[in-house]
């Protein structure tokens, strides 16, 4: 029987692409061979890569307009590393929502000057700030479009004339947008869309060669795109894995279809924890709430054990809040059933009933 | 029917570990959740990570001396760039014994100055230069281990008082050495060890801290060594299947087993090339010859469509040589039975009858 698992990632991923990667690892296309065990240059892994970055596009609505798409290994920390190092020659806008957004400021720093364009650091990042000015004479903007800590969601990106930079790691593929908008956007596989071990980069081509610092190979975008994401050996399972949730997404109908279904598990839990007495969320301003990870906290810290044993009992993982802000957080990625939202809803009832 | 897999890297792996991983995607501890969806701060996983550095240490004979095991993303191609980040400070000396040392010298030289002790490119890296001069004042002296393309293999390393770096992607844990004469050893999990996607990375902790220069957080070791490989999210799978192997090779005996029937197998091979009158070796000197990859030719390519043939309806799969070297290459890792050399030597013989 499986877990209801609201993990905030590592996390859920379909159960069909866990049977296909399962299969995988013993006999890979009827190859007598594992998947792991074959060179990554054979016809059987490429197909693969361009598959998965075929289909990343795709999904995004961004084929033929002038992207790239790369399959690294490092997760988003070394895509701090790698923007500055591509985009940055004097000077970067940041917007500053929480842990991850700190940490790609922290790591840019060393190769420019940094403004801060709008930070919520003043109430623990528990809203969106909004109606700030990007300097139009910067390299670039950066933002982080889901705070999966804190459980907030940027909805109204702001409109500039600079390059638009984006770390989607909790909320690719999971609502539709303008993808367009932006020049280049990463993400750690974790969430949406495969096991931890690789990120996918979405590049505007026509942003880079223009800083003047020579870029060691494995940090520079355009050794990578020349080498088709194999410049060296691609974190081949992963990469893999990766792909057929891809695959999954596109069958299920694509992003608009999903985003439909998170919606609904949104309104699901939002609608209980804003009735229920014994339950308040941590996010100051509702339009600010994160579809993919809901944080909220008990108003008496004494029924903690009842609820923990209850959610527990029915089958729950993953619920515990991050350190930094306490209580609980449940992360409704796209592979997680409405179904498992409905278990939880209904176990926050029952300890209202039992209260 | 399982090939014969003479894949150069990623390659071959012990079946029993492939069992257990893929049971690990669908039920990972029997906790109803697949490996691959858990936190990685999850007691389960931490215990993985624990267990497969551990196991690094102890089967290297590293324990309790002063060193620290890593495993982190980017394959032996990010340690190029870390190992120089961290001790690079003005000059370093590396042997060039082919492709992936000079790819090694090509980004350390972006930090400092860089004296190439010795090369064999005169000769296409057919043998591994011998007498040749570490100066005492460099940071540290960088070599290659086993020359994955060329078949070679260094058997006598250097005696220096200074740091001594070395790459073994592709043939760590596979003989027997004093490995404290190290005091960075790195290796990509691809060969005998793992999945690609992780990089084994074993530091002697005293000299860390030495350089002058601001290192970034993904790039500094002391970082990751604080935060015991768990800095930003690990690659998972790779470490948990590096993890089960370490553990098949100790439940063997160790490197102390493996090795006895890694020359085994070197012996069957290498014999038969010398032997048989179709076929030449491609190393020099044959004490340069790799246990690991042995490279070899046909003295007349006319036969190779009839060798091609034979070899691939006996199941062997991957024999086919690095493009800069031609000919054939019988990767050997540990995970290969002694059966599969025995079944390319008999085809060997048979295209020899029917010459």
């Amino acid at each position: 029987m499986k877990k209801h698992n609201f993990s905030a990632g590592p996390c859920i991923l379909p159960q069909s692409v866990l049977q296909k990667a399962s299969e995988a690892i013993l006999n890979f296309n009827d190859l007598d061979l594992s998947l792991v065990e074959i060179s990554h240059r054979s016809k059987d892994f490429v197909d693969v890569m361009e598959n998965a970055k075929s289909l990343s596009l795709e999904l995004l609505g961004l084929q033929n307009k002038g992207y790239k798409a790369l399959f690294l290994q490092g997760g988003a920390s070394m895509e701090f590393l790698r923007v500055a190092n591509n985009l940055l020659e004097k000077k970067a806008a940041y917007l500053n929502t929480g842990t991850w957004a700190n940490k790609a400021i922290k790591e840019a720093k060393l190769y420019g000057e940094l403004i801060e364009v709008a930070s919520s650091k003043d109430n623990n990042f528990n809203y969106i700030p909004k109606n700030y000015t990007i300097p139009s004479e910067v390299d670039y903007f950066h933002c982080t479009s889901n705070n999966t800590i804190f459980g907030t969601q940027i909805n109204q990106f702001p409109k500039t004339d600079v390059v638009k930079v984006c770390d989607m790691s909790s909320d690719i593929f999971s609502r539709q947008m303008d993808f367009s908008q932006f020049d280049l956007i990463y993400a750690g596989a974790q969430k949406n869309m495969g096991p931890a071990g690789t990120t996918l980069i979405i590049i505007k081509e026509e942003i880079l060669g223009k800083v003047s610092r020579v870029i060691p190979s494995m940090l520079d975008y355009q050794v990578h795109i020349s080498k088709d994401s194999m410049f060296n050996t691609p974190a081949v399972f992963p990469v893999y894995v990766s792909m057929l949730t891809l695959e999954w997404l596109k069958d299920l109908g694509g992003i608009s279809a999903i985003e439909k279904i998170n919606n609904q598990k949104a309104a699901l839990l939002y609608s209980e924890i804003d009735r229920n007495t014994l339950f308040k969320g941590f996010v100051a301003d509702k339009e600010d709430r994160s579809k993919m990870n809901a944080t909220f906290n008990l108003i008496d810290d004494s029924f903690s054990e009842t609820f923990n044993n209850l959610w527990k009992e029915a089958g729950i993982n993953g619920l515990n809040g991050h350190r930094s802000v306490g209580g609980y957080r449940a992360s409704m990625y796209n592979a997680l059933p409405l179904e498992s939202v409905q278990v939880l809803v209904n176990i926050m009832k029952e300890l209202e009933r039992k209260a």
